[in-house]
């Protein structure tokens, strides 16, 4: 903060509330919990804004900060609580903060200059901490052991719902404290859709079926997808996976051998060209819409970003990310493999946190 | 739009764009779908942003839309996206595009003026149409016969998380196809807190047991509150839920008598201040730090407000909103009842639409 001007970070994202102060709402409570769960840190302490009610769960789970009462009308106490904290510029999460609230507050206090950030605690996020490792993995342990439970159930006629929600159970009765997004379960032409939900289709013979999902493990978060084929696969669909598993590989590959020492430590840039230069070499590039991959923890996407408009610097270790490479057919079909990538050049490993088998599989033969 | 001097809409909110154009995220999806599902009105059409992901999923569920791409940089093509509109002054919806992304789009685009406008779709969310009821009252029923069934199986020594996950499978197995929220399912001092979350903490005889949960059937929520005694009731919680329970009374007859027109139409804040002063006369004012109530739809907080500080307008209608106060004592115990309202009063209806009893009841007994 010193180096920027500043006297004082306001915090407005709930993942930095977390982060930062330990104050923990759950997913979807941010839209109810109004200023609830913002934040101010200064060079000597740190100021939970809380409304009555969320004041005892701020105080329990920041106990060394000082929780300052708020009400809808973040504006009406902020000369008070910027000036408590004696701010006179403050960094301000602008790409959290709404365009609405930015000039209340400007308003509301003229004295504290607000100086739009962005990035200071992404990026910090990034990098993580051994505790943070641990909770990933076990989140990712959790969704491996769900998918092997659910994959011997799956029979054609099933609808993309009901397995969804088997799926679901598993990882939310199997050591998750909830799933880290709602379940993609995605049948023949639906798998095309890479953000599709559950619908009423049915799992059917001949055709794909792509299961994107993940555990949530004491705040932290797994993601992964597996496409299957249900009975015999087709054989257009048998070469897009193969071509999509050898992208997946390719990527894999440039970040054993970075780690190994045995080339420069790649950026989020370099890591999609790999996966994308071999879709692309398949003439399926145009059929890859989405990056190669986001990094993963207290949120399902945040830093590093490997695409192809992420960031020419090397990438940061340790860190995790996913690497999940997918072939998109309008109408037809989807495939989409994707793993959790432990990266860690500093310490030589680079491996992957997702280990239910990527080869081709039948499911319901 | 003719009127504020504009010639665009441009709407960020998901719930807006479901609203306005059709295309629905799921909650969370929000999250991770960057500049998709944004959307611009002018008086001649309607145009859904959306990146490769979602392009499929925005033109199959928002026909009378034209789906423009876009990608993670909104910046990049906003000048070609406000420029094939033809907008010239955009109204955007202040309270939810970011401080960082208004200034980006102001930039990008000189001869686009930005008008920072708020409340526009909101308040023509809070009117409901008769479809929009029949959804709403079926979330509600829903959410009736899941507490109806696992009423008789709450058990002492099961935990928060344990009788939350039960009530959540009967909601997701029983016509509903999300929750509306998380629940909250508080065993004794744990119910004093107005947005907790299940613990590991057990149901315990002579405590109380709160749960506060709602059902998504086709986009509409539900959302109800009851308070239950394990065992015998201790003589202080009892005496506290006495005073809900005539304080959710005191307001519902308002509202009633305003329906049958008997009395005018009384804002939020009124209906706010019938179910306060029962509280406050009781002593208990100052532990009841929430409003009494919020509009319901597709999203679980919206508009109309009933609280201290909502509109002194009258209440809109047909709307349906939360009656919903609550007694806190920090430490010891909780206790808050629950009902939708639906409030008609052009065509004098005022009704519970959750219906499950609000008499005393005792569990596991």
């Amino acid at each position: 903060m010193a180096a920027e001007g500043v006297d004082a970070y306001f915090g407005v994202r709930s993942e930095h509330m977390r982060y930062l102060t330990g104050f923990a709402l759950a997913d979807g409570e941010d839209r109810v919990a109004g200023n609830s769960g913002r934040f101010l840190v200064s060079g000597d302490e740190v100021v939970v804004l809380a409304d009555s009610r969320y004041r005892l769960q701020a105080a329990a789970q920041s106990p060394e900060s000082r929780v300052e009462a708020v009400t809808y009308d973040l504006a009406e106490g902020w000369a008070a609580v910027a000036g408590g904290i004696g701010a006179k510029r403050v960094a301000a999460e602008a790409g959290y903060l709404s365009y609405q609230q930015w000039e209340e507050l400007r308003k509301a206090a003229p004295a504290v200059e607000l100086v739009p950030v962005s990035g200071w605690v992404e990026a910090d996020r990034a990098v993580k901490e051994p505790a943070e490792l641990e909770r990933i993995q076990a989140a990712c342990a959790v969704a491996d052991r769900a998918l092997a439970a659910i994959v011997r159930r799956v029979k054609p006629g099933m609808t993309e719902r009901a397995l969804a929600l088997d799926l679901e159970w598993e990882i939310r009765t199997g050591g998750a404290e909830a799933l880290a997004f709602d379940i993609a379960c995605l049948a023949g032409a639906e798998a095309a859709l890479p953000h599709g939900s559950p619908s009423d289709t049915e799992v059917a013979c001949g055709k794909v079926l792509l299961l994107d999902f993940g555990a949530k493990v004491a705040g932290y978060r797994s993601d992964m997808t597996r496409t299957f084929f249900v009975g015999e696969p087709a054989a257009r669909d048998l070469e897009i996976y193969q071509t999509v598993a050898a992208a997946q590989g390719a990527a894999i590959e440039l970040l054993e051998a970075a780690a190994r020492g045995e080339r420069p430590i790649p950026s989020g840039r370099e890591a999609d060209a790999a996966a994308r230069g071999v879709i692309e070499a398949a003439g399926h590039g145009e059929h890859f819409g989405h990056g190669t991959g986001h990094g993963i923890g207290l949120a399902t996407h945040e830093l590093p970003t490997l695409s192809k408009a992420a960031s020419d610097d090397p990438l940061p270790g340790p860190t995790v990310f996913s690497v999940e490479p997918g072939i998109y057919l309008d109408g037809e079909a989807g495939v989409r493999i994707e793993d959790l990538v432990l990266f860690d050049p500093g310490s030589r490993r680079c491996e992957r946190l997702t280990s239910f088998p990527r080869e081709v599989m039948a499911v319901a033969v």
